[in-house]
């Protein structure tokens, strides 16, 4: 790192009036660190000293990984470690760290010190993305595309069960060296009216919707991205579906701009679908922020606070589910550029038939 | 599950004098309920009432999954939900729950609720296993093994890199329709001195030691082992501390034994290789119990409280570090039985030329 993202962070710390911030939360030490561990500590103070704790398991990689932190190696409670000197009021991840360990955080902080919730500080700021960072994601959205054409689109689905299709996609961003950034869903018929289905051993028959869900992750950094496919013709009612969610889905999209109000986001699909007499077949949030995690800040919800800024990435993604019957969900990648927005996913959204 | 979990948590409670728990981490949920979606909150109450809520995403997977609970399809905020009329001592997950969450539920619960931190309730009754649960814990095993002799010790490991290697035991692992258990670390010479290598891109040279640590996962249940191979002929030091790691597990694999102190067989290794001088270069712990997590309940540890007990399943793994030059480590999965133990990784242990 080259530790603009501490500086960021110290400039929110002063903002705040809080000395210090103790970071507990792996993948927000992560992107303020670059560790790629699993035990570790940071801290950011207001008055510029940054301290990085990790256990004797992590030592070497710390050394190779953690630029512009002083580097400690911390007996068996880090926490207790780095919790001296940092002086009356000390941020922490309330949203992240356990009850029973903030107990102990309390016990180890001097007399006088206050311990304040920081909420998600590191989530928010992680959520504006700099440039280095869309790299990575640009990079794990065209592998992900890459892949479905390869494995999906070109061979088809017909005859195939839905956990082949899904190990086909998994197998296929290994060999290109990247990890799924989740397991893929491939839901036919009427599992894809279960917006996170299980693929299930049961092949995919003709004259259906597939909905396909998959994402890779490259260099730590995440992509999302939806499809559905018709195998061959379908009926009147599922096309119908199809193209409703389909308007809803452009409809959102050209909603996103920096300083568009994530509820109206939402709102924009969300109308259209209510309109058309399926709201109540939406039950999800348009979308989310897209990054280290596949699923963070900032939400598009009904219920959402904020706007978009440049730099977030978020997914747009509505859908609609009749239970029992059928679901369709199209969803593309999108960064929120200084005048509008560039959208990471490739793959056509008119309905394909395979 | 057939609710005989739920009715030990019953016990657990009524000893406790709590009126109920609420389970909020979802291993826990899993073991409890067999839920695996990932949100998720179940609910045991002494008085025999048992409640499950998830949303609306997870409602058909969850009708598959869950029974003997009261099943319900809860809203945005479930622990609010589940936090109603549950008696005045509720127990919540402490080492689990976060602040900021524990906030809303205190908020929630009526006037006159107290919460109490039930520590690793649900952990500590998981660790004990039933014989259901014996059975894909040893196929994991079994498989793991299966894959090292097909793709490590068959084709040996000179010339290959250590990525490449560990690449290859997650993709036979997959072939046979597991998940690696945890990414698989391969780390020879001076990398094997870091406990937790990252597996390098570069070439495993003859004559060294390559540490070797995987395990798979089947039906949700994980397997742990280690192996140290040489690649061809090593020097006296290196073969020494080899021997010196051997001797030490032999040891602590004699005293895994049901009523055996926790501490105690960690000391049963440890003693050796402090009396060798190596006592520095064993850095962790001598092993963990291993179930629906890779690393659960009981810790074997020089500070680890409690005994082995019948259904325990553990790992038994001393290593010697020595930075900058090499490590060793072997590693067992262990059932503690009613008289003994049963050893469930079948690789030898004397030292293997590859």
């Amino acid at each position: 790192m080259s530790g603009a993202r501490a500086d960021r962070v110290e400039r929110e710390l002063r903002e705040r009036e809080l000395d210090a911030l103790i970071v507990t939360q792996l993948v927000n030490v992560r992107w303020l660190t670059g560790f790629t561990g699993t035990n570790a500590v940071a801290v950011v103070a207001a008055d510029g000293r940054r301290t990085f704790l990790t256990d004797f398991r992590y030592v070497e990689r710390a050394e190779a990984e953690v630029a512009g932190f002083d580097r400690r190696r911390g007996g068996r409670d880090l926490l207790a470690d780095a919790a001296e000197g940092l002086g009356r009021r000390v941020g922490f991840e309330d949203h992240h760290l356990p009850v029973r360990t903030w107990e102990r955080l309390r016990e180890a902080v001097a007399d006088g010190v206050e311990l304040v919730g920081a909420g998600r500080m590191l989530e928010d700021l992680r959520a504006v993305k700099e440039e280095e960072e869309l790299v990575p994601i640009r990079a794990a959205a065209a592998l992900a595309d890459d892949v479905l054409r390869e494995v999906v689109v070109e061979p088809g689905l017909v005859g195939r069960t839905e956990r082949d299709v899904a190990r086909a996609i998994e197998r296929a961003m290994r060999e290109r060296d990247a990890e799924p950034s989740f397991p893929p869903i491939v839901a036919a018929g009427a599992n894809g009216a279960q917006p996170h289905a299980e693929p299930q051993d049961v092949e995919i028959p003709a004259g259906t919707l597939v909905v396909v869900d998959w994402g890779a992750q490259v260099g730590g950094y995440c992509s999302d991205c939806t499809r559905t496919f018709a195998t061959g013709p379908i009926g009147d009612g599922a096309r119908e579906v199809y193209e409703l969610v389909e308007r809803a889905q452009a409809a959102a999209l050209e909603a996103v701009a920096p300083g568009a109000d994530c509820r109206e986001v939402d709102a924009a699909a969300r109308g259209i679908i209510d309109a058309a007499g399926h709201g109540e077949h939406f039950g999800h949030g348009l979308g989310h922020g897209v990054g280290l995690e596949v699923h963070e800040e900032p939400r598009l919800t009904s219920v959402a606070e904020g706007a978009l800024a440049p730099g977030h990435v978020v997914t747009v993604e509505p859908g609609v589910y009749l239970p029992g019957e059928v679901g369709v969900r199209i969803e593309d990648l999108v960064v929120v550029t200084e005048d509008g927005r560039e959208a990471l996913s490739g793959l056509p959204k008119s309905l394909t038939e395979l």
